[in-house]
């Protein structure tokens, strides 16, 4: 992966020197909770899925830059708004945007993003890619509701958890890497390989992100362990644990879980349990077959050095640990 | 102004139908919230400026009413997350949606209608409408901060105000004209005229609005009169008052202001006295004056239908009672 590491090194500033260019054009008012926003920091993983893209199918553009960090001002939007939702406390270690300036500003900073999104990719000139950031967002919102029509609720089945997750990450970073296609002008069995590519690597990265919140401590994250729970929300760690647990056992936790009764020692032995049983191991597993389907896509590209890097962003998904 | 209220009973209805069947194909999950959000109705101000500056430049492609309908969704996803931070009880004299069904859905719910507005306009195909709609939502969240940053302040002055009301109104009924003239090609001197039209309609718009808070009664607007201060917006017509208040009263009320110390009866009090110093009127005067740079505009314009009707229009901002 040490190609992928040094290319990082090379486009993370560039991404966020233009992430900080374009938020500093900006009313001042507003600027501050940005630069809040954006000092927090993160890979910057949507803008450099769309530059590995874009540049791997050929692109040439210097507006790259542009229309990649469209996508991470874009996520950024949900971000601030999934916190305020969440009751989030803290944001990559950082406290959370309407902790710090309030909700009410948190949403419209959010708003100013997604409007600012959209606005740097229309200046594409393609209005297919607005179009698909457009589809990306609504889905996104809409995974969100849907996890929220779910929390505590220890009845969420597979297909239920799979659709929530593919809905608040996994379509906005299949847009990132749809975006680079559409831009290189790779045509559609490619435009198509890019989105596949895109979804299942987005899809891995939260089962990822899921097994994380119960492996890893606290200090690894940047949030507590076994958060994702305290927040109601129940993940597929969980949703392995319940399964195989007997019914008296499953309907103790499930009624805990629905009327907020697990004490914060309940959720920390819960928590190892899980480990314990090897549930996030699963998890990871699973990510493991969506990263090769990822990877099927990615085949249908022609060869190039970024394909080899993209190849290593599959690795990355699969072995991260925070 | 027959004519123009003839052409809304037909047109009316027709955006209505787009309104409900796009809303129809999305996720079940959204859609009562999106159904509550619509059928408080409104007058679809924004879509009708939409169709009539077109059709009045020449525009005749019938997908004319999912562009002029991308105005409301923008819309109605401004007042959604607009009441959530001015905890506003009623909207058109309907329960406000996050008080219906909670912060959070209201929140998601205006993305999703951000998205879908975005979504409809990139699929004209013509990216300078994206580009459009993006600046205009930008512009109205930076008012509302800056509304919000003014809030219970007695030294907003009338620049301060303005731009407030240009941001959070008067942009988004620029583009709703701006897109028309765009999706008719209609040339760079129609289009700024078709922009400068808008522009200065909804600063009179707003103007009429704020006016209409210090002289209607609660049930010819669908909301409490006073409402404005009520949530600490100071509005042209307590400007002005405060202007002519000599120094102990002004500094009196301001501080009363600042600190949220008026009762309601010492604000009906002060609606009372708004009114009888003729403030609300000098406002409606102020947004005469504005309708006439906007006639200014729509001179421009070749004759059509249309146009008489958009200058009905603007007779109809001018003398509006609710």
């Amino acid at each position: 992966m040490h190609e992928l590491l040094s290319y990082l090194e090379v486009e993370q500033p560039r991404i966020n020197a233009v992430l900080d260019s374009e938020t500093e054009m900006l009313d001042e008012l507003v600027r501050p909770v940005l630069r809040h926003v954006l000092k927090a920091g993160g890979k910057r993983l949507r803008p450099l899925l769309t530059l590995l893209t874009a540049r791997g199918l050929g692109y040439t553009g210097e507006d790259i830059y542009l229309r990649a960090c469209s996508l991470e001002f874009l996520h950024s939007a949900t971000l601030l708004h999934d916190d305020i939702l969440d009751g989030a406390a803290l944001r990559r270690g950082f406290p959370a945007t309407h902790l710090v300036f309030g909700q009410t500003q948190a949403i419209l900073a959010g708003d100013v993003l997604l409007a600012l999104g959209n606005k740097l990719m229309a200046e594409s000139g393609d209005p297919r890619l607005t179009a698909c950031i457009s589809e990306a967002i609504m889905h996104t919102a809409l995974g969100e509701i849907a996890e929220i029509a779910h929390i505590r609720d220890a009845t969420l089945d597979f297909e239920g958890y799979l659709a929530i997750i593919t809905g608040k990450t996994a379509y906005l970073i299949q847009a990132a890497c749809m975006c680079g296609a559409l831009l290189a002008k790779a045509g559609a069995t490619i435009e198509q390989a890019a989105a596949d590519f895109g979804l299942n690597l987005g899809i891995a990265f939260q089962l990822v992100d899921d097994a994380l919140d119960y492996a890893s401590t606290a200090e690894s994250v940047g949030k507590p362990v076994g958060a994702d729970l305290r927040e109601g929300k129940l993940t597929l760690p969980l949703l392995h644990y319940l399964q195989a647990a007997d019914q008296p056992e499953r309907d103790d936790l499930a009624h805990k879980i629905k009327t907020s009764e697990l004490t914060d020692a309940d959720i920390t032995a819960l928590v190892r349990r899980v480990q314990s049983m090897g549930a996030d191991r699963q998890t990871r597993d699973l990510a493991g077959r969506y990263l090769a389907k990822a990877a099927a896509g990615l085949d249908l590209f022609p060869e190039s050095p970024e394909k080899a890097l993209l190849s290593q962003m599959i690795q990355y998904v699969r072995t991260r640990e925070k």
